[in-house]
């Protein structure tokens, strides 16, 4: 089947996209490897100049046989040696220094596009056909990037009624208003979205984006079913706005907490003996997989499963629309570090696509550990029954323990029934104790909107629920064992339990 | 002598920078190191999971006794082989990658800052106690950051007459208005500066901010005297703007051009035998150095002196200022590369101070050798008297040929006496012809002004003179003669010589 092109969405781009011109100078780069021209037009110094002749890494080889994150021998049998040098390519796709330590190429290095682009055809399905990617430096260049292509100061944007609290500042910081979209424990609720979106108030300008994070979503651990995510695409065409789908925990899908052992092993087991296509299978449907307009914009980081400090991450979307990130991008951060590119290129050319996907199905399996030991920690210390509801993500780093803050004894006296007042006293109550998980309030999508806007996602959860977000991804297990039993001890005091 | 801090210039601020919040997580990082918290707040991979164990390094070592851009043999007697380690110090200052490549420092990690405060001291003097550096990842990222902390749309900017494109483009696509600020073979001309701030249309908003590159100008190759800075800062003082010097190209100080091979060997070996101190000495005066109040923000980068790609540079200025930028950075690039960061603090530790001053000396005898090439075959080629003036630069990467339009032999005819239009036309002749300068009209600040401003520098440069700037960093010498020789026959050619 021949697939069509993208659709035009610059009628959302903000005044800024609109008005940056083309550097003049770029009129003429591509006279630059022309061999009939001397070429005096760029600052460039030499490579020769660049003091780093080669650089060697050891690192763990595929299958990764003992495990993600256990020390490496130095011996063939667990260990990659590999070396990038400044002047030759020493593997086929290998990107020297004097290329990768150099101007140019803000839109990131051929060589290490081609192998996301090949990773990003075994992950998603693609129904346009100027679909690309290029590089940032990382999800949080790739959302202010975002707000500056699209928003001017006063636009709308959509959010989870709970999300990353910087997303959020770094929206408002622009003069963005973000608006809250109601969530259940299984994320976005469709309907509340397309109930908001049809009884907008007419004339006040609509939301430009969902910014969403669909999997393992920061803070309250919810991950996107695949029907959710179709109807939620269904309203985007219908309002016409774009979804930014930020997906840094997406290959962290431990699946379902299973209390009953058995049942874990089994499960587990069947985990481990996929194979890639099934491991690939599993995944959930991404908004990019069911994008057939170019309206979707897919952020991903190898923060999460390589190393945040690489600051290293790719935009996945419509080429019409990457273009402009490109013209930003050379006016802003003008590319992402050459070594970390060289350097993680030369990882994964070595390891192959093969030898990624070992390592990203490797690093579920730490992650199923971890979070099966935070959830059955908090079954333990915690009361069975009562105020306190344990919710076990099924991806991310991130869970959460809900609380009635009206079964507090102090509800109504000490606490005026604010139950903002009893989150901030449990907050220092358990820092004092020694354990410090974060409060949910910190992370609530609460733009100002003139003129109001119906169906607040504050009238539709129930206010007196608070909760705190934990993560078992930073520590090992028995600090988190400790962690939980004291946050736990702090909650039966204050509930009386 | 103790110094008193630096002065509030928050009234400056934008709208942006004052509506940013600190994120609530940060409230709590503190407690992230604190050994009686178990901290279960922060989403941070383990660092087991890093796949890179070490990263070992071949580099040239000091003094670089056969010059810089030499091959290395990788003996022990010009070759530094270092590593650095995922989990330990190997050298007492490394960066460990277990801290590079994790979440924080947005400033930069604490080594590699204490290595360019100690190198700051040598180059600068600091009139005001509460001075600081901070991380940025180059100057492109600098120059955005403080338009995004200091202007809003509308807010106007001074900058050079001709500056560098990407700068204003950036300026002018956030909706600020660039003004020129008039200038001669020696920069900014203070007087005209002076002028055209005394009779500012009253009630229009002053300038915030002088967009200035004092060494090396880009594109005009020209140098700001010791004398000409403190008449500017003079005038920063009295009409209360900051002054942003972009310095890329200021360790690049060749000294003058001596056409007479004697004298230039002479001052060459004067060159040569400089020891540190004097090396340092011989440098131009800082804005940073004259700065009493805390007015001036340096932008320094690697790009020029170590590689492009690297994307590592750092802004030098007051401590109440800077504070904004980390906040901003927070949200924007987070932080620069962890690789960059371990990888170049590996080898600015081990070379040492004194190390680095050896490869930044070494660096000027390059560029004196690619200068004195550059000019030399200009001469050679170009005529010695008529319509063509030949500028050397004392510093950085680019000459300029000015060219009097009007000597055209079709300027009042086929070019209707239009000197844009005679520089058009050599463009296309060169590039015609197989070489490749830039026509200066692609460096024209022009903003708008409402309301219309006195003393707009287009009334001063003599209109009918064009130029075009070359660089002599980027390629080899034989083919900078051939280029220029393309160039020399071409004006030749076109005005009848």
């Amino acid at each position: 089947m021949t697939l069509t092109e993208s659709k035009d969405f610059s009628h959302l781009f903000s005044e800024e996209t609109k008005a940056r011109k083309p550097s003049p100078l770029k009129t003429c780069i591509h006279l630059f490897n022309d061999p009939n021209i001397v070429f005096l037009g760029g600052g460039l110094p030499l490579s020769d100049y660049f003091p780093w002749d080669n650089i060697h890494s050891q690192s763990p080889l595929p299958p990764f046989k003992n495990g993600i994150g256990s020390k490496i021998t130095g011996l063939k049998d667990d260990t990659l040696e590999y070396v990038v040098s400044r002047d030759e390519k020493v593997e086929k796709a290998d990107i020297p220094f004097k290329k990768s330590l150099q101007y140019g190429a803000t839109q990131g290095q051929p060589e290490i596009l081609e192998f996301l682009r090949e990773h990003n055809k075994l992950v998603h399905e693609f129904n346009y056909s100027d679909w690309d990617s290029i590089l940032t430096t990382g999800n949080t260049n790739g959302w202010e990037s975002t707000l500056r292509i699209f928003c001017n100061k006063g636009d709308v944007i959509l959010a989870e009624a709970h999300s990353f609290s910087s997303s959020l500042a770094s929206a408002e910081a622009q003069g963005v208003i973000t608006f809250p979209v109601p969530i259940d424990s299984d994320g976005i609720i469709p309907e509340k979205l397309e109930s908001i979106l049809d009884n907008w108030t007419p004339g006040s300008p609509k939301p430009k984006l969902l910014y969403t994070i669909p999997t393992g979503q920061n803070p309250t651990g919810s991950s996107l079913s695949d029907e959710r995510k179709e109807a939620i695409y269904k309203i985007a065409c219908k309002h016409d706005f774009i979804i930014i789908e930020d997906e840094p925990y997406y290959f962290l899908q431990t699946g379902p907490y299973l209390k009953d052992l058995e049942q874990r092993k089994k499960y587990e087991d069947q985990q481990e003996q996929q194979n890639h296509e099934q491991f690939l299978k599993s995944l959930a449907k991404t908004f990019l997989s069911l994008d057939t307009e170019g309206r979707v914009i897919r952020m991903d980081s190898f923060s999460k499963v390589l190393a945040p400090g690489a600051r290293l991450g790719w935009l996945t979307g419509s080429k019409k629309i990457l273009q402009y990130y490109v013209s930003l991008h050379e006016m802003t951060v003008q590319g992402a570090s050459g070594f970390s590119q060289s350097i993680i290129n030369g990882l994964l050319q070595r390891w192959g696509q093969d030898g990624y996907i070992d390592w990203l199905k490797g690093l579920r399996s730490e992650y199923v550990i971890k979070r099966n030991n935070a959830i059955d920690y908090l079954h333990e210390f915690l009361p069975a029954s009562g105020p306190f509801t344990i919710n076990p993500p099924i991806a991310g780093m991130f869970f959460t323990v809900t609380i009635d803050a009206t079964a507090h004894p102090d509800f109504k006296t000490k606490f005026n029934s604010n139950p903002k007042a009893v989150e901030q006293h449990i907050y220092e109550t358990i820092v004092k104790n020694g354990v410090l998980l974060v409060p949910g309030c910190w992370f609530i999508t609460e733009g100002e909107t003139t003129p109001p806007q119906p169906a607040d996602s504050k009238q539709i959860q129930n206010p007196n629920e608070i909760f705190f977000r934990g993560t078992y991804a930073a520590v090992a297990a028995e600090k988190l064992r400790e962690g939980l039993k004291r946050f736990s001890e702090c909650l039966k005091e204050e509930f009386g339990f």
